[in-house]
């Protein structure tokens, strides 16, 4: 173990310190760049003879600089659209995730008929909050149980559906970014479509992907709406997408950009380094491969925590290689150890996990584990722990030794 | 002139044409980068020691690498307030000028007792239309009237105030992004602070400073909130900064990021970039030498065009040197020669200017200059001229050459 850390105490880095060895288990808070990725930091795109160097001008402007700007955010569009399997003109540029999902969330209050809206009880804090938030201004919504393992059933969804006839709206994620619940989407959208044609309202079926791109297979099919982020795949901060089925009319507004759906003057160098990202790491053929990596690392690594004394699976039926889970992300809870200390324990000796999301930090509740039906003392002991392209065995190796040692003196 | 230009018609930049001159004057649709501006691609920030060499890691993370990157985060958010002269508890880090501006509008829906809107006639469609947004959801909108200049008067403002009591909320922008009209800010608070003690109601006062920033001395002041871009300083796209004097509850959410102010996982990089950019140009020192250099270039450019028959200003009485314009942007007219006819006629020349906002460019109504007065003919015929930090005498003899050719045979 990194024995420098753990000397530091409460400071385990200070300023000026040698540099030091990291195991980073947190790729579902934050993906690491690598380093001079062009993802990170796009080096340019269309400049052929551009005395710039570099399309810098505002893509809504009739000019030359303003056109060349425009065909670099539309060929950024046409490359994501191609690794997605999509049509470019479904896709939208965001600033990330949380802004994708608000977008599509909050149009529905422009929306004729508003309906009521239904959220899986494991949603994002970005899609339950923003869905929160319309309730406070009177819209109706109701919230879609989940089994022991936290996934959604079809006759969940279902009953929902068939009880709350003024659905029009259900958010259900692909991956959850706690657990790594992998949700049935195709099957899901067919019970909403059956129910549709029953009801006779359509219902708006959003998908959260942003821990399920790169990551497990993903087919958009008859998704209305789905999100995803550049930088939980190592890419730039502050770009997202939103697919969208057909185009919303957003409440959010200002110019007319991304065709009205997502306006403030485009961000065309994270759209090339997003569209750079995706081709990196999200074409069908390399998430199989990586995927297949991912579990055959995962594997190692659950048959190792199973045999912890004190170490449980949440939830605890998960087997080392299950299909209902994404390999990439585990959530585990240690006897009698509150998440966080765990946290901070493993912290100082040089691994990073979290417990919960990274956007629901400041809150100590635990809704994803809540709605998974856990007790108030198994969800404070609940803490994730999430690979990356980059992980490898002596990361788990680390992460093992580590978990023994504090749980020699907890 | 640029022969090479002209001459490929209506495809100014053939694919695989040699590098050319261009003369870029529209800075007030985006301003060109410096080439390895720091602004731009931002080296990092906190590195010192760290294996990562970046500050990767989400800033809402419990652990070291989420740490680092929350220092980084502050570090910028200190660097920003310092140079704008307030506190980094009142700022917060946002994807540009558009969403700051829609943040605080849209916060509005949540706030109790909500009250009328007033915004000036002038104002960014980013302000405009989310007024409007709110207004197709019931709330009580006003327009406060301008002058013939394009500048709010006080006693405009204090009919206003006194003509609605109800009013909760006032936005005027600082300076206008199409005419250049620079708003007597500290006046118009001041009438707005005395009819709040008269009426007892406390009205908000939101200013737009996007096209303010580094061009004009900016003071906050008594602001509630204010607005800034960092890609109208040569930053980088998709990073902006909201002020605000008290914390609202915003409508849009997630986690709770930035104070629960903006959700979506903090982009350390934009911030890192935002604060280099706004320490190269947004410094008050800075700020006054530049637009000083700013006033005597465009006198030069100003008295030129007047001497051109068919020009006129807009306002027609504006003069060369005039403290009621910035001096980095202006709008002409060219009589009988529509606008985005010249701004064509130009750009084939190799000069790069506009109509309006390049946020409204899909729009061919002019409500800017529509509240200044001007009849539809005179509309349609305005552009917009805007300079920046590297624009020269020879950029401007560039554009009257232009202008001389494209009038000799439109």
């Amino acid at each position: 173990m990194n024995e420098d850390a753990a000397s530091t105490g409460g400071e385990p880095h200070p300023s000026g310190s040698a540099e030091r060895q990291r195991h980073y288990l947190d790729w579902a808070a934050t993906a690491i760049p690598e380093k001079n990725s062009p993802g990170l930091f796009p080096a340019g795109g269309i400049a052929d003879g551009n005395p710039y160097g570099f399309p810098f001008g505002n893509p809504s402007s009739d000019h030359w600089e303003g056109r060349v700007a425009k065909e670099a955010l539309e060929s950024a569009r046409f490359r994501c659209a191609r690794v997605l399997g999509v049509e470019p003109e479904n896709l939208y540029f965001t600033s990330g995730g949380t802004e994708s999902n608000a977008l599509v969330i909050h149009s529905l209050l422009l929306r004729k008929g508003q309906g009521r809206l239904l959220y899986s009880g494991v949603e994002h804090p970005s899609v339950r909050e923003n869905c929160l938030a319309l309730g406070s201004l009177g819209l109706p919504l109701s919230v879609i149980g989940v089994e022991k393992d936290g996934r959604v059933s079809v006759d969940t969804l279902s009953s929902a559906l068939q009880k709350h006839t003024d659905s029009r709206f259900a958010a259900i994620m692909g991956v959850n970014n706690e657990t790594g619940a992998q949700m049935d989407i195709d099957s899901l959208i067919s019970t909403a479509r059956k129910n549709q044609e029953k009801n006779g309202l359509p219902v708006h079926f959003h998908c959260d992907l942003v821990q399920a791109l790169g990551k497990v297979p993903v087919t958009i099919g008859d998704m209305d709406s789905a999100s995803f982020s550049a930088h939980k795949l190592g890419g730039v901060r502050g770009a997202g997408l939103l697919y969208l089925k057909k185009k919303i009319k957003g409440l959010y507004t200002g110019g007319h950009q991304e065709s009205g759906v997502r306006p403030g003057t485009e961000n065309t160098q994270g759209a090339l380094a997003l569209a750079e990202i995706l081709e990196l790491r999200a074409k069908p053929d390399t998430v199989k491969k990586e995927n297949e990596k991912a579990r055959e690392r995962f594997k190692y690594l659950l048959e190792r925590l199973r045999k912890i004394g004190r170490c449980s699976l949440i939830p605890e039926d998960r087997e080392d290689d299950d299909p209902r889970f994404s390999p990439w992300i585990v959530q585990v809870r240690f006897r009698d150890v509150p998440g966080p200390v765990m946290v901070r324990a493993l912290d100082k000796e040089g691994i990073a996990v979290s417990t919960g999301s990274a956007c629901s930090s400041s809150s100590p509740e635990r809704p994803v584990l809540q709605a998974m039906g856990l007790d108030e003392k198994a969800r404070l002991e609940g803490i994730r722990i999430s690979q990356g392209w980059s992980t490898d065995i002596a990361d788990f190796d680390a992460l093992l030794a580590g978990i023994e040692k504090a749980l020699s003196f907890l």
